[in-house]
């Protein structure tokens, strides 16, 4: 034993050995919490048959949990900014606002470090909300493959030009801002898009989950990701006033009618976008973009205060697709933790 | 906005607002952390081809991580105890560990207020560590269903069994200590075993993660549940020095020789149990309790220090198979970590 045993009293476990962990080697200090846990929202039921879960013995029939979200929080000593609800991108999990690729905090405790509540979630059909394997285990069992859809998952090389880190595999843009020396820890946290093994429109069940989330928490400014960013304009049109601010990281979205964009007008709007998107090949160039500044033009016609910004022309260059992760992720915390004071 | 605008300055905001969290009604006062955080650990690297992924635009070809391991890490401003790795059993993840369904402090938190550096994992193939999905859509592109396996998941009645809530579903013990009032907070954090989608051994891709994650972080204190305890097992065979101790939470076990339990013995073994598993139907009655006891023996009778203990033998009833969220999880914490730290 004396060789793995530890020296105990006081100071004898100074956190984790990983020296590339520099919030464990006390970069930003201790982290003082009011409470951190966990829950979940937008629970609801689906029965089986049995033989659908003969695998794990007396596991069926009945109700399995289908619909529900799981949501962190994280609540500073003393909270003195808007709470906020961080909402992740396709394939993502809420690992995208923890710990970066290398190692430095994510927005997730950043924000709380700047005085806000911070609800973290993963999408329904993600991450620790988990999904409904009722497709699959009926495709199996019924020998259709009809029944069930693919999980989509991001290789390497599509990540790469989908989120901007570059033009083509494996090729960077000289500026990058991500920290490619780490893009194995990065391609780690991607999961597939399980809610897409059924039919239908995926995202509806974490639309209804985050309206049930601010009906339990009280109204939160909205901090969406990509695909996220349609789930929060659809959330700010059914609840109205439980949203204090919305944020579209290179979000996605859809045109609104001028009747939709008066009755949002009272929800300050920002669009952030990073750099080299201009041309970019994938999902996040131009025609994205372009349908953010409509909708940020939209809701200001209304009389909103809605803001597109597209950082290079504010100077900052290099962020990707992925900018809560960029080697900048703190200033862009700041910056967008100072246009919620202001804007709410 | 005025109906919906926080008030301003300090404690404008007390937390969130839902009063079923006593975490965030100051139950257990403030958390103060040295740093929190997550990583990844066992990545490794699978090729596919396009078609499997088209569905994400550019998603493929490539490399996918596969293998990976997500690891939650909390800990305390000043450790005085041994680090210790929590390893959640079969279609749950780490939030097993973390706020109870009725909103008391986890295992993950009590722990860290205790002294201790705290990883939480999600298995290879649950939660934020992903799976692979690429049985099923080869099983789709090829039309063939022989390529991938169900994802069992449980349904209520047979988690109400077999986690012995009560003998029967819906009949609960009379002495039970789970916060059945909030079963619906409990199914909520079952997620599908979608690392069964593929043939051969589950758990290995976990088994590997985990001796990869003592090597990162160094020696530390396993404590398994259910089906992580044949894991935890194996860990301890292949990374002796790196085990300080080995708690088995009503954990899965299979007979080991001779010569295994003389290389263990230097690895203190405790195995908890908790009530009303005598005679109990489903997976967690008297065979496995059974199990857990003469490994115990077995390594006892080798020299090593190794206890088998049923908590109504000592006087603690009702708890169920889940006793990290039962009513008294904290008396639990305490009495866990008192024997680690005896024990190493």
């Amino acid at each position: 034993m004396a060789s793995k045993r530890p020296a105990t009293g006081e100071g004898a476990f100074e956190g984790p050995e990983h020296a590339e962990l520099p919030p464990c080697a006390g970069g930003l200090g201790p982290l003082r919490l009011k409470c951190e846990g966990s829950f979940f929202v937008g629970m609801g039921a689906r029965t089986v048959d049995a033989p659908y879960y003969g695998r794990t013995g007396l596991a069926g029939p009945g109700e399995i949990s289908v619909g529900q979200m799981y949501v962190h929080y994280r609540c500073p000593e003393v909270a003195t900014r808007p709470p906020i609800v961080l909402i992740h991108g396709s394939n993502h999990t809420g690992a995208t606002f923890e710990t970066t690729p290398d190692g430095r905090e994510g927005w997730a405790t950043l924000f709380v470090r700047l005085g806000h509540p911070v609800y973290v979630v993963d999408q329904v059909g993600r991450g620790r909300s988990g999904f409904d394997p009722t497709p699959l285990n009926e495709a199996i069992d019924q020998r259709d493959l009809s029944l069930t859809h693919k999980a989509p998952l991001y290789a390497r090389a599509g990540a790469w030009v989908n989120f901007r880190f570059g033009p083509r595999y494996p090729e960077p843009f000289p500026n990058t801002q991500f920290p490619l020396d780490h893009l194995d820890h990065y391609m780690a946290q991607l999961v597939p898009n399980a809610e897409e093994l059924a039919a239908g429109r995926s995202g509806e069940a974490t639309i209804d989950a985050l309206v049930s989330l601010l009906e339990r928490v009280g109204p939160a400014v909205l901090i969406t990701h990509s695909q996220a960013g349609l789930y929060g304009l659809e959330v700010a049109r059914r609840c109205r006033d439980g949203v204090l601010a919305l944020v579209s990281i290179e979000g996605g979205c859809a045109p609104i009618d001028e009747a939709t964009a008066t009755a949002m007008r009272e929800i300050p709007f920002l669009s952030l976008w990073g750099d080299n998107s201009s041309g970019a090949a994938g999902a996040n160039g131009d025609a994205r973009r372009n349908d953010a500044q409509n909708l940020a033009f939209t809701l200001a016609a209304a009389g909103g205060d809605a803001t597109h910004n597209v950082l290079p022309d504010h100077g900052v260059f290099g962020n990707t697709h992925m900018l809560m992760m960029d080697r900048n992720n703190s200033d862009l915390a700041d910056f967008l933790s100072a246009w919620i004071v202001r804007a709410t």
